[in-house]
């Protein structure tokens, strides 16, 4: 064990710092599960403790990758042998609760669900959701920005967060820890960090924004002919349900199809001979009205052809069931196995477009083997794609990821709408972002981070 | 005519180059009404041509203030001999509008107002709303993060903006003209952007996000009888019309009694012997519904002995009466001459305690000729306090600046809600900031703007 490593264990006690099996046996990567291969794991138990870390290792010149959840899927918390990973997983207390100020105070690693349960006790919610809630935690939602199924009413990770607490690369501790909505007070710091996927800090606790919890929850699986179709009734449900529309997912065909037949784990909502179907969810506070406004947008979009069938869920199971048909990410893992998955966001008005292209180039290169499933947050201009060309090689890979991300480029598009770059699509993201983007993203981690230690080589080069 | 000036000249033409009485005449301050002291205001019409400024600037070490519509409060756009100003006034169009994508991308020039009422001509609104919205520009919104009266409902302006063109001081374009909600390729530079009050880079184009429009409002003036109840109805507000709250501005008497008392412009409303006063105000699709609802609200605060008397708005003319009460900043200029006006937030539960004890130090050290009007964004943490002593010199303002600032520290207030800091607050951001929060912000000005040439002074000394 060597010299650094003494000295933090130190600082963190013996039961902070894991090595061997206890590193390896953890996976970094929620897809391809592949072993953790740094040199130890430091877990601090307060930002005092971490501060210290960091002052070493910055005397140390000792790279750092932050952990959270482990839910990642961009390959942003790989760490290589001589490399430390630095976890939050032993500082994960919910600090205080304001339920006038609407503010929740916490630690880092907290996961996401335990913070949605402590705003459901009293009464309240913290918006933010995703599939993950379980595992990942607030640190981690907030150094990827994360996304999920609320952003069109909520936003993302970004909007939730009032106050933050970091560490930077050279130990010093900025506590940000503000709690008020308005607060313009000099440079906005923590904007910074979020998203930044540990690159210019490690996020120790944060001040989470709170809103009132909605109780009526109304959701409907629905049919939908065609991509005008479905742009129109995103249009008709923003504008009809335009203060309580809460998710407006889409699924293609491929996707609904593959869900309902692949398994027997789904029953089919409805039958599986549409372009497009659509998950609509409002969000409210009297059961009774909401439902009846609800039923009303869904009358008026049949009888407008906007969609064909639907839906109505009428119990939190059948809720479940018709969320499950877009969460279940296994089944899609199973049958498309090798896949390539993919988080893309471009202008609605162009998906169709894109998908109809991209689609025609996959089956052109690999006409046997090309399977394309295709869904999202479309009221984001959010899609999931996920591929198979039943070859798991880097080249065939690569060939894949060129028609995905070189077919944005035409409309503005992102090359990760809410999973972040890690190294997956480092080297991808001239595709997104300029040239002076790119220099400005440098010339910051630069002044954040100037021996580049925190999560060496993710996001940029 | 110095030879800089003259090859600014050759750049943007004579028409964009104001010198002499055409600067002097302008007033570089809302409140003070002080006099543009720049050698020159250089207005590019493209972001080419401020390039080209930029670098000839940049060369020559001649700092920059940029000028938009005007309304700041805090002397951010205060410039000196040895400044040039430039404005984007000639800047001002509307180049693109998405109604399905809803967005609409803008010149920094344009005024709100001027964009509020395109995003009203396709039933769409653009979401920020403040007083000064027919002169203030999105350019000096985006640059002080503006506010304004529907944060609670839609977020600051930084909520508002999606993508961003930005002119470094070097000359470099930095183009992040994002049109999607979700965009997590690399770190989010806008964010650095906004509320730095033009000290990092000169806005050029943005843009902005668009909501669905909500032709029914419901606005209400109430009167409350104490601090208790006063959260009480917002707690009650905040959950019982939980996605339909647009304002929930509150009053204390000293505000009301003033302006209903020291002029014939406002019909009373109510009885001016309520403690507390409340503008609470709903947006929605339904009119008759949200009527329905927004009157069972104000019935049940009524029963909760929360509000005591109510005024409901039934027609757009008492809508706009109830407004002006809140929006005459003008009145309370002319009654509280010389006036000290602040703009400060701080935890809720605290306003109370907070604003009681500052009154009995004002009224300590000045009884005979102290004033006190306090009113503000109360959902959002944020008060307005204008407070005179009959005294408009320098040694006054300082000593009522180091009671209303001084009182915030231990509450964690901010000094700014939502005016920036400019000269004006600069030398209290210590108050509301730590050392490694000012380093930081220092480092990050210094990495942006190495030369110092933008806004010199403001913000950061």
């Amino acid at each position: 064990m060597d010299t650094l490593i003494n000295s933090l264990t130190d600082i963190v006690g013996k039961t902070g710092v894991l090595l061997g099996d206890d590193v390896a046996q953890r996976s970094v990567d929620w897809f391809t599960k592949a072993s953790c291969q740094a040199k130890a794991i430091i877990r601090p138990q307060s930002t005092e403790q971490l501060s210290q870390v960091m002052t070493l290792c910055y005397e140390a010149n000792q790279p750092v990758v932050t952990h959270g959840g482990l839910t990642g899927v961009v390959h942003g918390a790989v760490a290589s042998p001589d490399e430390l990973v630095v976890s939050l997983e032993l500082m994960n207390q919910i600090e205080h609760i304001d339920a006038v100020g609407s503010t929740m105070q916490v630690q880092a690693g907290v996961t996401l669900q335990h913070v949605q349960e402590a705003a459901q006790e009293i009464d309240m919610q913290f918006a933010l959701d995703l599939g993950a809630r379980g595992s990942c935690t607030i640190g981690g939602n907030i150094a990827t920005n994360a996304g999920g199924i609320r952003v069109i009413r909520y936003g993302m990770m970004r909007q939730q967060v009032l106050g933050l607490e970091v560490v930077l690369s050279d130990g010093t501790v900025v506590s940000s820890m503000n709690t008020m909505l308005k607060n313009n007070a000099g440079y906005d710091l923590k904007q910074m960090f979020m998203g930044s996927e540990g690159t210019l800090g490690i996020v120790t606790r944060a001040v989470l924004r709170l809103h009132p919890n909605m109780p009526s929850e109304q959701t409907a699986f629905v049919a939908v002919p065609s991509f005008d179709a479905l742009t129109s009734l995103l249009k008709m449900a923003s504008k009809e349900l335009a203060n309580s529309l809460s998710a407006f997912e889409a699924l293609w065909n491929n996707h609904y199809a593959l869900m309902t037949s692949a398994t027997t784990k789904h029953t089919a909502l409805l039958a599986n001979n549409s372009l497009f179907y659509a998950i609509i969810e409002t969000l409210g506070s009297d059961d009774e009205k909401d439902a009846e406004a609800f039923a009303s947008v869904l009358e008026k979009a049949l009888e407008a052809e906007l969609i064909t069938d639907a839906v109505l869920a009428s119990s939190s199971s059948q809720r479940e069931g018709i969320w499950a048909v877009r969460e279940d990410i296994e089944t899609l893992v199973h049958a498309l196995d090798p896949m390539f998955s993919y988080d893309i966001s471009l202008p609605i008005t162009h998906m169709d477009e894109y998908v109809t292209a991209l689609e025609s180039k996959l089956k052109a290169q690999w006409p046997e083997t090309c399977e394309l499933v295709v869904f999202g947050h479309l009221g984001d201009g959010n899609l999931h794609i996920i591929v198979t060309v039943r070859d798991a090689s880097q080249d065939a890979r690569r060939q894949v990821e060129e028609l995905v991300y070189g077919s944005l480029v035409k409309y503005n598009g992102s090359i990760s709408a809410e999973h972040g770059v890690g190294l997956e699509k480092r080297d991808y993201l001239t595709l997104s972002r300029s040239p002076e983007e790119i220099a400005l993203m440098k010339r910051l981690k630069q002044a954040m981070d100037p021996k580049g230690l925190l999560n060496p080589g993710k996001i940029l080069a």
